[in-house]
């Protein structure tokens, strides 16, 4: 019904974490951004320790419901996918928000993003 | 080089606003967000007065440059995309965080969206 709309990553998430392990353990964990390098002069005027969006793929995903248990947990009740952070979603778009620690060149070096390793990102924001 | 990734709008957005007006008279009117009516059962235990982010398609952008002047203004030094919250953007990705005035049914009525009439809306989650 709806047209399709289509994007490129803009670069990946390289970390320890080649499967989920929670948000709350990836959260506290250094991840780092590798920007493809044709569009490194795009990340003048970030500042080191500012924050900033993190706009990814949640390239995992394979399937979603609309009603779900949150983090999966059978004892909660169940929600709606839109009231959820689930990654399994109609559009498996993650937004997280993290502290920016270094930035060398094309690698931006952050604190704070529950994405595994080899994610796709789409975008970088200001927070 | 990389892979596309490929998104179907979950719904669109219903306002007075037919072209951009600058972010902070658009942030301050309500618009309304047309959910695909399939999709309503994913918006259960979203709350009235809750904060909500939406996560949209800046449909009307057709190009952008690594390096801009914020809000187009020439007076200030130019920037990177990525330390910019201009549409202008590598991938047209839009996140705004609104006030959820009311659900009926398949609609959502917002306050702070600065989105045009007619925006595609990719995601909704709680902020």
């Amino acid at each position: 019904m709806s047209t399709a709309i289509t994007f490129r990553p803009i670069g990946h998430v390289e970390n320890a974490f080649d499967e989920p392990v929670g948000p709350d353990n990836m959260r506290g964990a250094e991840s780092r951004i590798i920007l493809d390098p044709e569009m490194t002069s795009g990340l003048t005027g970030l500042e080191r320790y500012q924050r900033i969006m993190i706009v990814f793929y949640f390239h995992l995903i394979e399937d979603y419901t609309l009603l779900q248990h949150r983090r999966g947990d059978p004892t909660q009740p169940e929600r709606g996918v839109f009231a959820l952070r689930s990654p399994s979603r109609p559009n498996p778009i993650g937004v997280t928000t993290v502290d920016l620690l270094e930035i060398e060149g094309n690698v931006l070096r952050v604190r704070g993003l529950d994405a595994v390793n080899g994610t796709p990102v789409l975008d970088i924001k200001p927070a």
